[in-house]
């Protein structure tokens, strides 16, 4: 049997573990960006070919000019409407949860899920999760979206690799022990 | 005039932000012991020579058996309650703010904060850290006692250090910008 494929959180936080102000900002990013650095997000993306994320995040993304986050991947888009699937992005309005069970167990390479923190914590609590790659950004936001919201089993991890960047990313990469 | 002396946090953490369960409980720091490795602590508790912490988590390091956590410094145990000084251990009732900036502007090396998160983030609402030295323990706490509660201060951070250690403790140290 193959091994099944696995569910990854890629994502970025301040030191305080906000990965959004309240108001839904995402400017403070911006401290860590340089040129030609992409924190290894490209490589990172060549080992999905499947990506599941929020309505909300899906929303704020296309309202910044980027209607297909994920050209050429296979993208579900969970939301309580139900919508047409456009292209490769479907909306799924079904239970996320076996959306994701039934994909792990599919043939491909891994799953990333793209945010936000509702969908995020959805899956935690359902302990989906097989890998986390978290970028520490070096600054205290002080208040605003939690990453990790309260309710969630205990799961131990094993740390892969922590890497440091010349801009003060930390970018943290750990592995779920069953 | 000389540096003005720093207040320092240093502290342990789950990587979903938790520093204690919600029954208070700690034996979750044990994934990390290894025989002969202090994560630098030792050498961290060389650069303070006062130390300051709040009366919950004072109590709770006594009841374990350790009535002088920090036998070698001025102790200041934030409490609402009256109490002579015992030796080294003074019972600080007034305001901890002004006893931090009062501190800062004596003479000594700088000022260790060593809990709880109450205490934490009362100053971190003063914005009075200096740096923050935060151990990432390799486990998902899922809920309990969190490091940083919301309404604080945006603040700026600058990376000084980032080590990763054998059983996968990650510790991050940062500075805080002006």
């Amino acid at each position: 049997m193959p091994p099944q494929r696995r569910l990854i959180l890629y994502i970025a936080t301040s030191l305080d573990g906000y990965i959004a102000t309240a108001n839904e900002d995402l400017d403070w990013l911006g401290v860590v960006e340089q040129s030609g650095e992409d924190y290894g997000y490209g490589a990172f993306k060549e080992t999905v070919d499947t990506v599941i994320m929020g309505r909300r995040t899906y929303d704020k993304v296309a309202s910044m000019g980027v209607p297909d986050p994920h050209p050429d991947k296979t993208l579900y888009v969970i939301t309580r409407t139900r919508q047409a699937s456009l292209g490769n992005i479907h909306f799924h309005s079904g239970d996320p949860v076996a959306l994701v069970k039934e994909l792990k167990h599919g043939s491909g390479k891994d799953i990333y899920c793209d945010g936000g923190a509702q969908l995020v914590n959805l899956l935690m609590q359902h302990d989906l999760f097989d890998a986390f790659i978290i970028s520490y950004i070096p600054i205290m936001l002080g208040e605003g979206i939690r990453l990790f919201a309260d309710g969630r089993p205990q799961q131990n991890l094993r740390l892969v690799s922590a890497k440091s960047f010349p801009k003060g990313l930390v970018q943290m990469h750990y592995e779920r022990v069953r």
